[in-house]
């Protein structure tokens, strides 16, 4: 009853995009948007792709996702943006912010744009890895609805706050950090559910902020803790990164920041007095030749990557990651064998399906 | 015989101008290091402060400081710049490279500038705080010698590579995040060392990379852990942290990166087979009306701190920290009653005074 399944890329992208189109999406941002979450899905990061869909789906009911958003620069100098989404889909807003951050770089340098009035935008990885054919180092951040708190602190004010950056190499793949600013981002909650185990202590406190290990704690007022697990680990430097990213993303955008940020689910309404536009992103590309030749500096990163890879282990260990390994080695396997989808989502899909008129019979 | 003394800040800046002088500084250059080597002890980051002066006089008798370098631009765009430090001290090094991150900045919105052929530049905060007067968000990075494991491995390729990102605010403080990307930086085991004390488990791993207490680890063989302390609680999101900060330190300007950083103690060599010049550093700043209104932005800084310091606490607990909030409070204190310092610090500031031939009279 809890086995997997596994679809091919193919008829679960096909899926998606019709889905999208019923949305009232335009074409190409209906190809874009399927073209993020999916990428979730090859990456490993289940809980950021295809089971999101019926997410984005009641968020569209609620009148909360703009379909057809009309995206626009409100502000810029030669290396800067500030993007209005418009309500729109994160999935198409973030990449389109990310090709004015390239653009910029390709003449000042550097690009960095931040985003207000967007939505949930996938996974950071895709924006940011849009850097790399460009011989440009990307970023991407963005803030999401509150569910961690602050060191010493029983209120939940921060979203997982994701940081990506990804830096291109020569004969190296890239590296790719695409990291929560918590110790565990949600999806790994979402697997212990499903498999009914327990958390490790230094992931999840209780609404008094008391150690817990129960996955569930977040449905009764508990919350995810920022990276470093508790003061003595250096938790204050996980919730400052979690902090930094707000701020770029919100503060800097005009969107709603902190505890302000209105919430994924459409169940929850956002709250009555927003202090800004929607939830925020904060995107950056940075052209290598702006700082030394290109060749040279992947030349460089090779060496940095193959001297790490290579690096001594302790026992146990069979090697030392380079950022970006796993998600490109799963990659690699489920675009051959196709993508493993938990029952609970088959059955959400094959309802979806049902409700927007799209079968879900692949 | 373990009492600390205190020093009135005047008396113990006299005496650093003098020794960087004697050196062979030329007076601006003595007076800006200086200033950056005590902001670290008003701020209350001993371990980068005047504990350290004697240090980068050892390292200018082995002829690895230059006194009196010309620094120069080697490549730039309208964002970006590569700055050559002629081997100077970082303290002179890294605020002339900022001053240029900020003229970029009042240009093309943001400036970011990577230093090649550095040397230590003491606590990252005052660097990355130079912008905030400029209503700009500033940002200091520095490689390290390299004390820090990567998640999985035994070998030493990482620094404690600090990330600094300072944020302007209205009538509020500046948000001052200095971190670095390890559980407990040096400072730490430093004072556990001198007060006999064990360390928290999770900040320190043997040769073997098995657990340890012992704050002496270090001159064994062990490693400093990366934030995260293992693998289920995210260490390899702090080593990928310090990754990031290696490679945009020096991958990008041309600096020695990862297990090749030269050593900052001067009894040490440093590799015979160098990859860059010297230590890197990273430096930028974003001007924030690039964005939005200053004056907007802050209000909404404002809102967001002040939101954040009165969220509802644990048992046990006061009171929430934004970032910059403790050392701040510090430095108001310091500088009225003075800086103290460890008897061991003042039996080698007055050693070196009898060297340098400037007595440490205070």
């Amino acid at each position: 009853m809890n086995q997997e399944h596994t679809f091919k890329v193919e008829a679960l992208d096909a899926f998606t995009y019709d889905i999208f189109i019923k949305m009232g999406c335009p074409a190409d941002h209906a190809r874009l948007a399927t073209d993020v979450l999916l990428a979730a899905d090859l990456r490993g990061i289940d809980s950021h792709g295809i089971a999101r869909l019926s997410g984005y789906v009641r968020l569209w009911e609620a009148k909360r996702i703009n379909p057809n958003p009309k995206i626009r620069v409100v502000h810029e100098s030669p290396s800067t943006a500030v993007v209005d989404g418009d309500s729109g889909l994160g999935l198409v807003v973030a990449p389109k912010a990310m090709e004015i951050a390239i653009n910029k770089a390709k003449g000042a340098g550097t690009g960095w744009v931040a985003v207000r009035n967007s939505n949930h935008f996938g996974i950071a990885g895709y924006h940011a890895m849009m850097a790399l054919k460009h011989d440009m180092i990307g970023w991407a951040m963005t803030n999401a609805s509150p569910l961690v708190s602050p060191t010493f602190s029983v209120e939940r004010l921060l979203g997982t706050n994701p940081i990506c950056v990804t830096i291109p190499a020569g004969k190296q793949p890239p590296f790719v950090l695409d990291m929560a600013t918590t110790t565990a981002a949600n999806g790994k909650l979402e697997i212990l559910q499903r498999k009914n185990k327990e958390a490790p202590l230094g992931w999840i406190q209780t609404h008094e902020g008391k150690p817990s290990t129960n996955p569930h704690e977040l449905k009764e007022g508990g919350a995810l803790i920022p990276l470093g697990s508790d003061y003595e680990h250096g938790s204050h430097k996980g919730y400052g990164l979690g902090a930094l990213v707000d701020i770029l993303s919100a503060v800097l955008s005009g969107a709603n920041y902190g505890p302000w940020v209105p919430p994924f689910v459409a169940f929850l309404q956002p709250p009555a007095d927003p202090v800004g536009k929607g939830i925020g992103h904060f995107l950056g590309a940075m052209r290598i030749d702006a700082f030394r030749p290109a060749s040279e500096f992947k030349e460089h990163m090779d060496k940095w990557i193959t001297r790490f890879r290579s690096a001594k282990t302790m026992e146990g260990q069979d090697r030392v990651l380079i950022h970006g390994d796993p998600e490109r080695e799963i990659s690699v396997q489920r675009k051959e064998y196709g993508i493993p989808l938990n029952p609970k989502v088959v059955d959400d899909l094959n309802d979806l399906g049902i409700k927007m008129g799209i079968p879900f019979k692949i």
